[in-house]
């Protein structure tokens, strides 16, 4: 894998590709690889996409994309499937709207799906993120079939957070939302030309309005578009960051403008009293701790012998230790072991 | 703690309702108290419910538990709202259609809502379940608002669990949506006398044929309701479940026992060839893995120093060492302190 990384540096798309295909399929190697682009990551703008099935996500990546593009910036997308030995991600039908960028050097487009847990798939995702920017992407997006921790843990990789409404996706005021509110840094409500735009934009403003009471007189009065630009635009530094609701029509191009002002402000926002450093700093150590989580269980495993774990099993489903009890007595079992080996 | 469980285990509410609450605080003692409670449990025939907000669950658990009391059963119902400090699971009015079920002794209701994290909530649920095994209830019915990783997680406590639908909640074949079908064994569209629950069904029936292509031919000539059942009614055992479909209109009490006839299949069906039993082992490994990785992590931060995991942190982030590498120093830095302390 390491023979890629220079090439990779280099702007070739093959050894991206064959990088990419790597970290998708945990290839050993790939380690090493990423060990060695790492200094060279930190610089593109990286963008999550997220909302529920039918709000029209992938055609808003497209336009932003073609948008970026016409203002000479090159483009990566991960379209990121839940991972699903039922659907597989195939019955999808997201990714043919995609096509018209093909052919667009400045583009790079990459559907993923690890057949591995939900946490590997979140794993792939930031490294596919450190290879598109180690690639030299300006622009990153990272679009994820939006509700659950699965898409909090891979947007938690992004530093602007786009969440998609559309009207008519069911107008009740649903927990589910809330969740994916707090992840939100601009809400597009997209397909802002069916009817029930109006009843979306208000039931956002609501959300808007239990979760940041503070501002509840600022999102009272404001009716559907841009809210905390002003005072960015003012060169003043908003204290906290209210994410400003933005109507779009994707497919027509309608709202891009607006959207891409709304990212431009957020990063203006994030760039003031060290945010982004903070922000950065935040992501490193979830990742951290996942690593951790998941090396420690591997040396675990190694150090006990086969068929430990599944005694234990038996002997908790006999109710004769329950679960609690279980993990002392593996721990204990591994603490014998390294003694044994280091006496 | 330990002071409630006889109590408990002798149908007292009020101990019942503290463990329960201990549970969700993570107080001390509690471990001690479920590990005594543990013989106790593997009684109750649990059930998951869970379904995007909109379609009914609440009602429909409400009319199932009501069903259940008629026939003699005792019920506890856990509704688990996601963790969101945005939320903090007010703004579901569900609750409130609830009501009608206070009063009843043999009805046990609690919301849950744990501040942690998600892993937590699994946690906490899948513990909670326990208390109200132990406690005797014949049926414990868990209900989650259904998308994402959080509620896979939860919903793997439950033997049987239920998938609701309803009308009109977006026509498009969902990759979310398959997500969902791969954790049901029994499709439930409720609010089935709404306009367009025909579209409903044909579109499950799709995603059912999309995932088990052997049964296609059983799927097409379906319509509608229980598939499954002729076979395990006649004393066979099926080779693999599909999941029936059920109409219901859970607020007008209709469907309701052709639902827990599913239910029932359903449990004949894991009752054959030793599947309930494997089903538990299954969700036993689940469980020991997490605990096994929580105590893991909890046992290196308390070996390693204060300060260091931080000085780690500055290091990657000044793109010193990639997150990869920085493991392997914790691990290291580990193993050198407890040799340390064996020597």
């Amino acid at each position: 894998m390491i023979e890629l990384v220079q090439p990779l540096l280099a702007g070739d798309r093959r050894a991206l590709a064959r990088l990419l295909t790597a970290v998708e399929n945990e290839r050993p190697g790939i380690e090493q690889a990423l060990a060695a682009l790492f200094p060279h990551t930190g610089r593109a703008w990286i963008i999550g996409v997220t909302g529920a099935p039918g709000t029209g996500k992938s055609s808003l990546v497209n336009a932003l994309a073609y948008s970026y593009r016409a203002d000479g910036k090159t483009v990566g997308i991960l379209a990121v499937d839940p991972t699903s030995p039922f659907s597989g991600g195939a019955i999808l039908g997201d990714r043919i709207r995609m096509r018209d960028l093909t052919g667009d050097k400045g583009v790079f487009i990459r559907s993923m799906a690890t057949r591995g847990s939900l946490g590997g798939l979140a794993r792939a995702t930031r490294d596919a993120i450190r290879l598109l920017d180690a690639a030299g992407f300006d622009i990153v997006m990272i679009e994820t079939v939006g509700a659950g921790q699965s898409e909090v843990d891979i947007v938690r990789a992004a530093q602007t957070t786009l969440v998609v409404e559309a009207p008519g996706m069911g107008d009740d005021v649903q927990a589910i939302k809330a969740g994916i509110l707090e992840i939100a840094d601009v809400l597009v409500v997209n397909k802002a030309d069916k009817p029930g735009v109006d009843n979306t934009v208000r039931g956002l403003k609501a959300m808007l309005e239990l979760g940041h009471p503070v501002a509840r007189d600022q999102i009272a009065s404001h009716h559907g578009t841009l809210l905390p630009l002003e005072p960015a635009a003012n060169g003043h530094n908003p204290a906290f960051w209210l994410p400003p609701i933005v109507r779009a029509v994707a497919t027509e191009g309608q709202g891009i403008d607006d959207v891409k002002v709304a990212i431009q402000a957020h990063r203006d926002y994030l760039a003031g009293h060290s945010r982004l450093r903070d922000l950065e700093r935040q992501h490193i150590e979830i990742e951290l701790y996942d690593r951790l989580r998941a090396a420690l269980m591997t040396r675990l495993l190694q150090t006990i012998p086969a068929g430990a774990v599944q005694q234990v099993i038996d002997r908790i489903q006999a109710r004769e230790i329950d679960p609690g009890m279980a993990v002392g007595e593996i721990l204990a079992f591994q603490d014998q072991s390294k003694a044994k080996v280091q006496s």
